[in-house]
């Protein structure tokens, strides 16, 4: 299962990382932009070839070191339709490669939507009767504000591919508390078992009951729920979360509950969160892995990794043996 | 502005009616699709070709009855590349005929990668130096599950390009009760607005106090203050509220706490919603727009509206103007 070979990549390497991808320009040496632009004047294919150029060095420089990657399709898809050809050439790079591929594209919409959503990332879009694989991410992220009817399309996709979810319930960023950490009361009548026959009742160690708990809690349990069928001999599921770094505290709370949910854990690094921070998220073959972007990807633009320009990807390379070095002291 | 704008051709039209287009395969007539698949094969290339040949033949026959369309960018992404081609020139053609455009999108992320979404649909993507658009949609949905400082970065780009947001606060699906009704204490210190002074305090009549109150609630208590600045003439601002059209009770409880948020209104038809369920929703200026897609995109194939292939645009004109009159009924 998928995420068995996660979490055995993770353990081989001994490094609960994922290298985020998040095409920016402005951190892109610019040998590499004068000359698709020498070529393709300032435009979106320029850009697309600039970033697959890139993606591709990093990615070269990784592989033996990071168990996956996560291309963030917002930096591609604002190029049009150019930029989502990079995103997906990026994709099929990283699994050449042998990486393990997150795509970050936090959709969520009505079951039929999903549905569509879902043909494109993780599984096949029917063109009459012909079916084609535009990508071939592992994992992508969903957000779940729309319920489970919205996620359950996903949910076929994953156990007919074997790919896998990480729905967001904690994230990194400051205002996820605006909805995130509101109280909610978790009470029965507002979650109809009877009519999500197929997922199972709360389990009875629930500690969201009667008593006010944080939104983000009744959404990481109702997570756990939805992974049940998807457990794998690591004894986690394909069916993950996002929390964020920035918040260990409800990290560690929400890993007390959430058993057999394993996270995606954005916000290290340049967001702000530390090893140290994560020491009470650890649980038995990790249980997490951690992301960081610009800490890896713009390490070449940082005082500690200068270098020559041509040079950029060896200090990505660098900035994730030093991000497993730091991730390391703090393992139990 | 952009809200009176619409709110005229509303008005103009006597329609409060937006035309969902989203591009289904199986709801098009068979000589369109044999003539793209005959030159280009099943592949994503012909079925952009179809989609877009399709819109347009539905576009000008509803352009001067229809104020607004609506794609679903996930029914094109499906499609990869070519398919974001054929949203983005479904979009053109639609400006070019003097429609307004909600681009059904629902993003949700950090605010550097929001930014890089709002580049794309409503804003201006940068090149080295070269700023280009993209997408001429002028509204876009947005999903609020991260918080303010992920919605943040669209409203920069509401202000600099007059365009809007429809956020989604309580959505037509029957899962949206899952995590949008559950019942939240909204008490002042999980919201804190002295880190957020561009937002105003909740209203002195705020309903939600003490007392436990549904998510959707809260939510919607966000949307109208994040809308404050972008009231227009009609009352109503830039910056709306998706409220499904299933669930007519919560709507008219909405509409009396979100007196200038202008509400997006899915779930007509195909989904359930009737004119009769909407007859508590309206407000001075209509105050919202209801969407139906399947119900005319789609009408040639039922009973009511079969026709010569050849005149499925007709047959979703015909939708229009019943759904028109299926509204009028029920309007104060």
């Amino acid at each position: 299962m998928l995420i068995d070979r996660l979490v055995k990549r993770i353990t081989t390497l001994s490094a609960p990382i994922v290298v985020g991808l998040d095409a920016r320009l402005n951190e892109i040496p610019a040998y590499i932009k004068e000359e698709a632009f020498r070529k393709s004047g300032r435009t979106p294919a320029a850009v697309a070839e600039i970033f697959l150029n890139f993606n591709m060095q990093i990615i070269d420089q990784i592989c033996d070191i990071a168990p996956a990657v996560k291309p963030q399709i917002a930096m591609y898809e604002q190029f049009g339709p150019a930029g989502i050809n990079a995103y997906l050439q990026t994709i099929a790079y990283a699994k050449e490669k042998g990486i393990i591929v997150i795509g970050d594209i936090k959709r969520g919409d009505i079951a039929a939507v999903a549905q569509a959503y879902s043909n494109m990332h993780i599984g096949r879009v029917d063109i009459d009767g012909e079916k084609i694989q535009l990508a071939q991410t592992d994992f992508i992220t969903v957000n779940p504000y729309m319920g489970f009817d919205s996620v359950k399309p996903y949910l076929s996709d994953c156990k007919n591919y074997d790919k896998g979810l990480f729905v967001m319930v904690k994230t990194s960023n400051k205002g996820s508390r605006d909805i995130q950490d509101i109280l909610v009361s978790h009470k029965r009548e507002f979650f109809d078992y009877d009519e999500h026959p197929d997922i199972p009742m709360p389990c009875p160690s629930c500690r969201i009951t009667e008593n006010l708990a944080p939104l983000y809690a009744h959404v990481g349990e109702l997570v756990e729920t939805w992974g049940a069928e998807f457990v794998g001999e690591c004894g986690y599921s394909n069916i993950g979360a996002v929390v964020g770094a920035t918040h260990p505290g409800e990290a560690a709370e929400l890993r007390k509950f959430m058993p057999k949910t394993f996270f995606l854990v954005p916000g290290y690094g340049a967001q702000g969160g530390s090893g140290k921070d994560l020491k009470d998220l650890w649980a038995k073959n990790f249980g997490a892995i951690v992301s960081s972007s610009r800490g890896i990807t713009g390490a070449h633009q940082s005082e500690k990794y200068k270098c020559d320009d041509k040079d950029f990807a060896k200090a990505a390379r660098q900035a994730v043996l030093d991000m497993k070095a730091d991730l390391e002291e703090f393992l139990p």
